[in-house]
């Protein structure tokens, strides 16, 4: 499908995010509005909760955008959520005889500021990159013993806290934890020392379910896609993940973009998981194509410097798909709500650019990074800007989902102090 | 403190669970009333909700109780929630002058349906037992390696699902899972052959934070306390749960008692945690008695016969208290939120009668346990009701919660076929 023109003229560029292909969905608010629901497109936002007043979108009998969150319209399930694109369709292409009444309700997105486009039920992380895995469990383990026996049967996951989800722009504070130093017998209360991202994407579920789903209903159950940075204190991690997995080295917070692109816009980009060493068994067996075809990237930037790309890798990449991850998530019986976000794991590529955390980029900060200003890494110091950038290349388009930025702040000096 | 008498006369009674001195808090339908909120009191519930729409409780401009859970209580703070139990006291105590207005609205307990007391906003679990640590850690790694490293200096802790958690009297459909038999290569999917219970205590965050909070103020926070299950596949657990933790294996259902009984209700009854091997890090460290000395039974019914009680133990055997494991939770700077429940993990005692699950008093399935009915149980079985008890005993008086039961019941033949 090549790109599809707009009259908002900005959105028609090769190069530009926010084609009409795309209508990712956010929530914003500018000098003179509370947050509300948006569509972005070009360089504008489409006030949709407006709109809605207006009487240009009628998709139900009670407004679905007069709250600042997309809950409600993912609730309404897919035949409701393919209507609403049809609409946003026809108002915003090229030729749409609805151009002057929207005129009035596009927003230049650069005074618009950004919040978390839904509100998030669950958090759950999974573990499901084979590269990623495959160094981490090297680095820990030898490279023998990198994969835990259940690796290529399941897709790993924890429960995260759904509290910590942020939205990019969002600053993060260097947290305080227990941690024990390799030369001390005991522990200690400290700030993090290795804080770290992991690049992910992040897959919402739309309809719920409440019992074992096939991987096909659970994709059908998928609402869309946000790039996920989920920042990681290694050395609290390490102290406190035996027997139970990580606990508040993953609690600090989870940024997350800003738009969420919808599992239509991302449909031409479908792609396979790799082959597989062991056939998986069949409730969780591929069933088409269920991956994207996503570039993605990281770049650091120390404060008040240039950014440097460290790293450059694929959503293809993963062994599991997101459909994979949430029919897994709820073969126990789980129920699955409305707004539950579920992250893929670090995506890793095979070479060395390709690592998608600072663990394995600087091998466990044994090899740390030099960026483009010359200075060297082997976890975020204070100050550094983190950013994960995502786009599908289409016929002439691309289709992303704004930048995932966070700012990493210095630990609080005394964090009782209040 | 002795009795407090109501005009209630059940109340009055020293082993009720619910005399005035108690007034825990749950939400309760009849064949004529939709959920709404309610205190127990003696055999009866009082109708807060009704009471507050007649003016006989007015605690804010807002109206508190219009909605069946109990979360907008909590969000108003200390302060409210020890006007409410004043004034619940003053409303029902003998010789109060507003008895003929209040009869109106008690409820036999007998005609009522309980429902969630609250809405949970995420549920975290922890391992804070040492008795059930050291047992648990004995069969899978020996005596020596019981307890991990980290294990005597942070409440080992992990997020669980809070969309799982259900009123007492829900009925626990038997999960599949994917797990592997000691003699197979390969995993498969199958209905789980070792289910089982967790007796735990629940702890409600009244209060929210958004930073790291000292053990004062995490206790501070508390709202109240509910007994809590934890069923618990644990084959799918033996195969899932490395290196992230219990994923599946604890996400098809929490249990809780249906009446959250208030920190007040539980003063009289604050116990010290045990003494320590290792000093706790400064914010860890207890700052008074906050456990609670409230005894605990776990009883075990076949299908159609009378049951057992399989253990008997205490609250107070827990290493850490809540108020321990909220501080922990919120050093990472995690946003705690109003409705976030805490399991304290599995409660044992010393003697292999105070075992808080199956796992530990059949000892792995090696040591079947035989009930009064002459049957044998390693793990449950299909049709078997368990049920957990607590009470406080005071002088002359108990505070209890009310069972907290659930009724296991066959797999399904095929949880795809829909």
């Amino acid at each position: 499908m090549p790109l599809v023109k707009s009259w908002v003229s900005s959105a028609n560029s090769a190069d530009h995010p926010f084609p009409l292909n795309n209508l990712p969905y956010g929530v914003f608010s500018t000098e003179s509005t509370e947050p509300r629901c948006g569509v972005a497109i070009g360089d504008m936002i489409f006030d949709v909760t407006a709109a809605e007043v207006d009487g240009l979108i009628a998709l139900s009998d009670e407004p679905l955008f007069d709250l600042p969150f997309w809950n409600p319209l993912m609730e309404e399930g897919p035949a409701v959520w393919a209507a609403l694109r049809d609409r946003l369709i026809a108002l915003l292409a090229e030729g749409s005889d609805a151009q002057h009444k929207i005129e009035g309700l596009l927003i230049p997105q650069d005074e618009a500021e950004m919040h978390m486009p839904f509100a998030v039920s669950e958090y759950t992380d999974f573990y499901a990159g084979r590269h990623h895995a495959q160094n981490v469990g090297t680095m820990f383990r030898g490279a023998e013993n990198a994969l835990p026996p259940n690796w290529l049967h399941i897709p790993i996951g924890y429960n995260g806290r759904a509290s910590s989800v942020v939205v990019s722009g969002t600053d993060i504070r260097r947290p305080w934890g227990q941690l024990k130093s390799p030369d001390q017998d005991l522990p200690a209360f400290l700030p993090c020392r290795r804080f770290d991202i992991e690049l992910e994407m992040g897959a919402i579920v739309g309809t719920p379910s409440d019992g074992p789903i096939s991987v096909q209903q659970a994709d059908d159950n998928i609402f869309g896609y946000v790039l996920l940075n989920d920042w990681s204190a290694r050395d609290i991690q390490a102290w406190e993940y035996q027997p139970l997995g990580p606990f508040q080295a993953k609690a600090t917070a989870t940024s997350i973009s800003p738009w969420i692109v919808t599992k239509a816009a991302l449909e031409p980009f479908r792609c396979d998981t790799p082959d597989r060493e062991f056939a998986l068994l069949d409730h969780l067996k591929d069933c088409g194509p269920m991956l994207y075809d996503i570039d993605l990237a990281v770049t650091m930037a120390p404060e008040g410097k240039d950014a440097t790309t460290i790293a450059r890798t694929n959503y293809r990449e993963m062994y599991y798909s997101a459909a994979q991850q949430l029919a897994h998530h709820s073969t126990s019986g789980c129920p699955m709500n409305t707004g539950d976000l579920l992250g893929s794991g670090t995506i890793s590529g095979p070479t060395k650019p390709e690592r998608g955390s600072l663990l394995e980029l600087s091998w466990g900060g044994k090899e740390p990074l030099t960026l483009d200003t010359g200075e060297t890494r082997s976890f975020i110091e204070d100050g550094d800007t983190l950013t994960l950038t995502g786009a599908a290349k289409g016929d002439g388009y691309s289709i992303g989902f704004g930048d995932c930025t966070g700012t990493v702040l210095p630990a609080l000096s005394d964090p009782y102090a209040r």
